[in-house]
């Protein structure tokens, strides 16, 4: 088995393929994020922990500022509550009975909100926090305009909060509507008008409520591609926003007041023919669903395919491009919070060199 | 944290998402293969554990008649190794001084072959090798057609062998050649066709090789798409096939001679509208480089798109299609063998009842 290698390792010299995160720009991405909130009295950072599955950036999010982190699943709840996380947003829907049991058991360890959109739902989390002696905030998640979970804004999130104020152990706190259709768009104008609508389906609905006296507290929402403009319009108060602590290649077109941070080392297996590289890093280390990701230290060389093990790169001037087999060479991915998901660890470098490894203990947390 | 579900749950009773191995496909597929090898004097089954990375299945595999197990890295292998198989092709370069060390060190607890497709790499091979006291068979790789890693056929070849005979502790053991362009063809005719002249190439090498008095003893190479035709016309004699044991949409439609055995089991999330569906498996339990995974139970639904962590189904005729937010529904994987890397087990079930969970012991063996 291969050794954990030494603080102090020369990058060039670990082994492949790694994930390699680099401390200076992720300590820069950090703090660029925590001085934009900083200046908000009105808005706060729950950074989404699905993009590092890492309860050391957590940690630090914590620590620069943010009031708690948000998780997709129970099982990266967990990991991030037993890694001493106390204020938890798992943003999504948690249905059916052994699902529904952890999180109520998890309610009794930490601070613990989650998503709702039916009323069966409501019901199910109330019984199982009574059953467990816990006690669950709850945010209606409205559609504004992503068409995946959420009811519609209006009358039917309205039905919904009513009866999260009905039920015991549960307590209403707002909304939660994710513009997850709009964060990419590389035009930031037309991002922001798209942002300002959906924005004012949640203030619509957030009005509709606290006319017939049900407060909302929390309007949860918002990304890397939108945090600065969800949270400058009414009525977000928490932005979920997770990719900026690493960037990838579809973010940084969008956000470029952001630096990459992680890429993935690999080592030419093989250059068969002048024009043909190929790297020991294929799908089942690097995901390619935003494209292909980009090679970063060869200029003249782009991915032109990825096996299960495998990345082929093209130099299209040959003579220009000189990596041979044993040569590592690095990507940046083309989306983060997939990539991460492959790994185990995070290599953390600064300057060239290895100054920890950090688990990535949420890894495959998909339930 | 979760609880490991107890032999005899039923299967809808198990937290979601998971994978799901129906134990009595599964053994009808192992068997299958067996027996189609058992009819052949001449050429063995080395199947790629790449696809289960489990070694329960490796040694299922072993006890049905197999050589020995095909790995993609030498991190597989030493999982495989550490869990008792004995015979292992890793059927990869393996390139540069950490991993060449790995790979040396493995080569002294177990009877381990490699490819290699660079003069440079057989030096350090073989210095390796001679630093660990360690013996290392040795096969050189040719393009076949793939264009993937490979030295052309011919000569080049040739100049590779007869260095592998000529340095310390590797022997020379014959040629791999991996038709893997050819593997999803789904026209019989055609992919048989493009097999034989691929097989060609193979043969023309190894004729040059053994006039030159270098004895070819192993061809391998080979893919569920293609075992029996590979198998059927000279030279090649030992067939890498991995896929055959789980299947998946994009093999079955070539293979009707083996069955699905692997699910995804997810539960339902969400139902906002009654055409959409939203599933709590995505991008991170189940892969969609050969499309999108299919809907294994639900007649007149299909998926529509794959974010992080949900399933997006559309149902053609929403009256006929009942399920609810709770209702756990199965999905087959588009590509079996990545689908398998993002999870940590396999949920052995048999007549709709747990009966094992086994651990994926070399997901994320990338190294």
């Amino acid at each position: 088995m291969a050794d954990t290698p030494q603080v102090g390792t020369p990058v060039h010299e670990l082994d492949t393929p790694i994930l390699l995160l680099d401390l200076n720009a992720f300590e820069r991405n950090i703090g660029r994020m925590a001085a934009f909130f900083a200046g908000k009295s009105t808005v706060d950072l729950r950074p989404h922990a699905k993009s590092h599955k890492c309860p050391q950036i957590a940690r630090r999010q914590i620590e620069s500022g943010a009031v708690g982190i948000t998780c997709a699943k129970v099982s990266e709840a967990e990991v991030m509550a037993e890694a001493g996380i106390e204020d938890i947003l798992v943003a999504n829907e948690v249905v059916g009975p052994t699902k529904v049991q952890r999180l109520a058991e998890l309610a009794t360890h930490c601070h613990l909100m989650v998503a709702v959109d039916d009323a069966a739902n409501i019901d199910e989390l109330s019984s199982a926090c009574q059953k467990r002696g816990a006690s669950l905030r709850v945010l209606v998640e409205i559609d504004i305009g992503m068409a995946r979970c959420g009811v519609q804004p209006g009358p039917h999130a309205l039905a919904l909060a009513q009866r999260i104020v009905d039920v015991p152990n549960l307590t209403f706190m707002g909304l939660q509507g994710y513009e997850g259709h709009l964060v990419g768009i590389v035009d930031a104008q037309e991002r922001a008008a798209k942002v300002c609508a959906a924005m004012g389906l949640l203030q619509e609905t957030k009005t509709l409520l606290e006319m017939r006296g049900l407060p909302v507290a929390i309007v949860s929402g918002g990304g890397t591609g939108t945090y600065d403009m969800s949270s400058s319009v009414p009525p977000m108060n928490e932005i979920q926003a997770g990719s900026y602590v690493f960037m990838d290649t579809k973010y940084i077109q969008v956000r470029p007041e952001f630096e990459s941070s992680l890429t993935v080392l690999t080592t030419v297996l093989s250059r068969p023919t002048p024009e043909r590289i190929i790297v020991d890093a294929g799908m089942k280390a690097m995901t390619h669903e935003f494209g292909w990701p980009r090679p970063i230290d060869v200029p003249g060389t782009s991915v032109v395919g990825l096996s299960e093990e495998h990345g082929k790169l093209e130099a299209t001037e040959p003579e220009a491009v000189l990596l041979k087999p044993g040569d590592k060479t690095c990507f940046m991915p083309s989306h983060c919070c997939t990539t991460v998901n492959l790994h185990d660890d995070l290599y953390v470098v600064r300057d060239g060199v290895l100054v920890d490894v950090w688990p990535i203990a949420a890894r495959g947390c998909a339930q």
